[in-house]
């Protein structure tokens, strides 16, 4: 067996060595990732989440697993013991292994014994269920239980295994070699001896073995497992699964992914794959397949993408909708796949170097990823819709919902996928922050942070990030090490940052949105800064989002804000605000406000809610005001909404004027 | 066993014979109803309908159920050979029921031969699987089959004998007892025997054995079913039935029908729950519980219902969603909600004599019962969505499909609950145009008919109503029978007929919306002549209803109309299409048309749909208008969307001069 993270020259050439600590770790692309072992984030916006995720959420989520059996699952098979009770749904597997993996990466990025000992713990209970040829599954193939890959459809079987050998990578780059990837090893020469291209032409209804056996694939320097990741990525797409009723395009079945135009369908499941994709595609350097997951992507975020960057606009198939279909209140932007579009978008930016994908990882980093988990790190959203219409009955802490869609982040669901994605995202989140080319270092999420690496010419050098954005936008880069021989240094201006400034050396340029660059022979004690406007600034929705039509939102950086039922003077009367466009959002203490006011209630309460518009005499189109008239709304960021407890919420707000109804106003 | 329609005095005494031919048939009441002995459809929108049905649907129905295994399903039970791959879900049985109720009603309404044999011949295969204790299932209780009433929640036994007794009701009511009845009056006793005071205190996940019971009741004058409805009726709402996934009130079992203050979860369980609480709040005058559905109803109708008059707007539970939650697109808008709909308001109207119950059924007759049928009667929409983006694929004819929700009629669905509910509300449909009161006739709904019915004075009476509405507004009622004593002629003025008139003697009055009457001494070739204004006419939505903000509809009569993109020039664009509200439709040789213009595709393709509305430019608010600048738009009834092969739609049209964006046009 090879050593951890041998990777191909390149890499390992400049900094990437076996602790790299890279969730993603490409042979090769236009950037080069630096991982948990050349950047942690030192306190800020991210650096207190992964506290918090550290000290309470991954202690939770493992308590939480004891609690509802699915860890027990292990146990029964090693003693033989299953019988037709089993706990949990046939992929509470994977959430083990996902915590296995937030272990290990919480161990790269602080070192903390009691996340060593869990992983040796959990580790040991998951050894002991492995079958003597590899197959690992609490749920298939053992007594009182269905065949193996008798279900490939929804048994989860193989993706299952994907995140086991994605909790190895994370165990390979972190620390090294044990018992867990000897598991993880074994797992996935089974899945190869099984579904290689000899073996049963099948693949797995939810992708993620492919994402799972490109990157074990990368650390352990075994070819065989890329080409079965590809093999697997090949066979979708021609009616490989049984048709069921969804459509087959639930499982990205439907269409090659090489043909497909746009995402559809489940959409973890459609970005799980197209991240996998991304990887096959740079390793193999198959630019078809790499244009292929660009067009979706460009489609998807162009048509099918919420403000916030959350993805699946259906309950019904957890899925993505049809073009333009993007209602606010049934928004369902899974926690996951906000997690999963991250996955994708930095796949895509070290492959091509483009901006836009790092943009839509902050947008969706910031109000999707850090939406999910309560300040405790002991509730999380599953869904996160736009608008909600009612506060939700309070019940927090009340133990497992089926899934927290209502308006109340829940300490566990029974599909409890989204707890465990947030926690291996906050605690490898180090690992999306910067890159380095033969030039140079790149700097693409902004927080309080320390970077060291070395360039290829051998040169070491390190900087301090020093900001407390995104409460301001004055991102200040210190220089603390370096040879004084000239690099280039390149911060990334966000697209919405019209306006922002380069300051260094007592002189202050104007930079557009894309990468500003800097080179220089840079000495210690430098310091430059990246002033990016964070003032509140007014969006607007593409005319064919109809769901919000004549509504604006307001953001502030990279958050999206929201109004609260809790900021409203009349209490839960967030149907009836409504905002002036025409005068801009202020921004006082870090609070934005914009002019609004409150329509009164209608009386007596119209008994058919649509009247004819000929009727409406030009005093009533506009809403009547309340007695107190304007007055100014307080915003908070999205993120934070229902902390102080259920409210109702809206982050597209009414604007006023809108001669819709066919008056003027 | 008693005779066919037994009713209380009332009733009795007015012409509420045996074979009366009512659909409902309370014990007490505002206005009593004709049934289709007393009124015939002579062609017109409806009576043409009535023939598609009678000619197609019917048989239609019966050759699908016999291909998918259905009706094979009651062979085997009889057969005693059934085994675990009995075809169909478990509520498969009930379309037997209902397509028995529709043949029975075609009887009723043509007395056609085909019709009769066609129920001798499935009422002898449904006889012979009932067990000799009564028990009527095909997919519990036998061999291989789960335990009877094992699986309340979801297993609808009690829904499918619920569906029994309709049919039986239909067959007493148009042509009297035979062993049909006496099927379902074994299932009842087995029903009451099971569930009474005394037995096991359970409900049914699908509520519909309780408006069978009462109908029964009332029709074999059997008090127990009446009163074992009722018991159903207040057991439920307790948490009677299992948990689910989806929370109980997905069948309406979290609160008790009495305290309820909307409808809510499963549209149509929850409509055919109501449907039963009215039929026993009349018969016992409970006016606390005809209070309630009378409140749920109006919170509904002004909060979640379409204009359609469609309800249910979540896919994923079939349900209602929230107040205000209103999606044009993903408007579930089920076909049998419809029916239930109409089911629920003309019991209220029977109580209370309030028009605006019969509005609704009006509205729902041609909105969403008339949508869902092909031209040829032998494809059927399940959901009736008021916008379509894109055509669907035309699979129409190409077989079973999961459900019809994706704009094309099907032939047949695995749920295949509506082309049978279709198929008996068209067949019974003159049982819901005219009632009686002690003082004379009123008339409901319009269509070229004859009524003949005899008041409690035993004056006979009859008049033919000519019209070709709602092409047109005129209502012209013949008086053909009468004693020329005096008598009250009441006619419905939709709530949306501002401007109507009455003529009569050459006398033209105007008449507002209500009940337009006329008490005189009418002789024999009296015309009297409703003109309704059937021009068309702009509706705008309640402001709280996010989903179709700045968009106006166009209404013409009791006909919401809509936009193909079959009537567009560049072909499917319904996307860039915004009319201009400030010039009224016009209707032209019954096409109505507004002024429209298509925007220009944007080029380049935006790559993210949320500009910053400061940076838009006033020119550029307003859609770019396409070279044909602005043309006369068509639009059709919405009920004939579709029939010209699959195209995308729209109810709800975007407004011009909306400054929602931030800037004047």
């Amino acid at each position: 067996m090879t050593d951890g993270c041998t990777v191909t020259d390149p890499l390992q050439a400049t900094g990437g060595g076996p602790r790299h600590g890279c969730p993603v770790l490409p042979a090769r692309g236009v950037f080069r990732p630096l991982g948990l072992a050349d950047v942690s984030l030192d306190g800020g916006f991210w650096g207190g989440r992964q506290e918090v995720n550290a000290t309470a959420t991954l202690a939770h989520c493992e308590e939480w697993m004891e609690r509802v059996g699915w860890l027990a699952n292990f146990d029964r098979v090693a003693e033989g013991s299953t019988g037709p009770d089993r706990p949990g749904w046939p992929f509470s597997d994977s959430e083990v292994y996902k915590l296995v993996e937030a272990l290990c990466w919480e161990v790269g990025r602080s070192g903390a014994p009691t996340a060593e000992t869990a992983i040796r713990r959990l580790t040991a209970r998951i050894a002991r269920a492995q079958d003597p040829d590899g197959y690992l599954n609490t749920c298939f193939g053992h007594s009182s239980q269905p065949a193996r890959y008798s279900d490939l459809e929804h048994g989860h079987e193989l993706y299952n295994t994907g995140h086991l050998l994605q909790a190895a990578v994370a165990r390979l780059r972190t620390t090294g070699a044990d018992g867990l990837v000897e598991v993880a090893r074994r797992a996935a020469d089974h899945v190869c001896g099984t579904f290689g291209a000899d073996g049963r032409n099948g693949i797995c209804g939810h992708p993620e073995i492919e994402v799972g056996l490109v990157e074990l694939g990368r650390a352990l320097g075994v070819d065989r497992y890329v080409e079965q990741a590809a093999l697997f990525l090949e066979r979708r797409g021609h009616g490989t699964l049984r048709e069921m009723p969804l459509g087959r395009a639930y499982f990205q079945d439907d269409v090659p992914i090489r043909q497909a135009d746009t995402w559809r369908g489940h959409a973890v499941r459609a970005l799980y794959l197209s991240a996998a994709a991304v990887d096959v595609a740079t390793d193999r350097d198959d630019r078809d397949l790499l244009d292929a997951v660009q067009r979706q992507w460009r489609h998807a975020v162009a048509r099918r993408t919420y403000l916030t960057g959350g993805m699946g606009s259906r309950h019904q198939d957890e899925g993505f909708g049809e073009d333009w279909e993007l209602p606010p209140d049934r928004a369902y932007c899974e926690t996951c796949a906000g997690v999963a579009s991250i996955m994708v978008s930095w796949r895509l930016f070290l492959a091509t170097g483009d901006p836009r994908y790092t943009d839509l990882v902050e947008r969706t980093l910031y109000n999707v990823v850090a939406t999910s988990p309560s300040s405790d790190g002991r509730a999380f959203f599953y869904a996160n819709p736009l608008h909600q219409r009612t506060p939700a009955a309070s019940t927090a802490g009340a133990g497992v919902s089926p899934r927290a869609e209502t308006g109340t982040r829940s300490a566990w669901f029974e599909v409890s996928c989204c707890p465990t994605n947030v926690a291996r995202t906050l605690a490898s989140l180090a690992g999306y922050v910067a890159t380095t080319d033969d030039g140079g270092l790149q700097i693409h999420q902004y927080a309080p942070a320390t970077i060291r690496t070395r360039l290829p010419d051998g040169q070491r050098l390190a900087v301090r990030v020093e900001t407390d954005y995104p409460a301001s936008g004055g991102i200040h880069v210190h220089v603390t090490e370096g040879s004084g021989q000239p690099w280039t240094l390149s911060l990334r201006v966000p697209a919405w940052a019209a306006g922002a400034r380069l300051v260094h050396d007592g002189r202050s340029t104007p930079v557009t949105p894309g990468m500003a660059t800097l080179h220089r022979a840079f000495q210690i004690g430098d310091v430059i800064t990246l002033e990016l406007p964070v003032r509140p600034r007014l969006s607007r929705p593409d005319r064919r989002i109809d769901a919000v039509r004549g509504c604006v939102a307001v953001e502030r950086g990279p958050e999206v804000l929201c109004v609260e039922s809790h900021d409203l003077p009349a209490g839960d009367a967030i149907d009836s605000l409504e905002i002036d466009p025409f005068v801009p959002p202020r921004d006082v203490d870090g609070v934005v406000r914009v002019r609004g006011r409150l329509a009164a209630p209608a009386v007596p309460e119209q008994d058919w809610p649509y009247p004819a518009a000929v009727d409406i005499a030009p005093a009533a189109v506009d809403i009547a005001p309340a007695a107190a008239g304007w007055f100014e709304v307080p915003l908070r960021p999205y993120h934070s909404w229902a902390r102080r407890g259920p409210s109702s919420m809206r982050v597209w707000l009414p604007a006023t004027r809108s001669h819709a109804d066919g008056h003027s106003s």
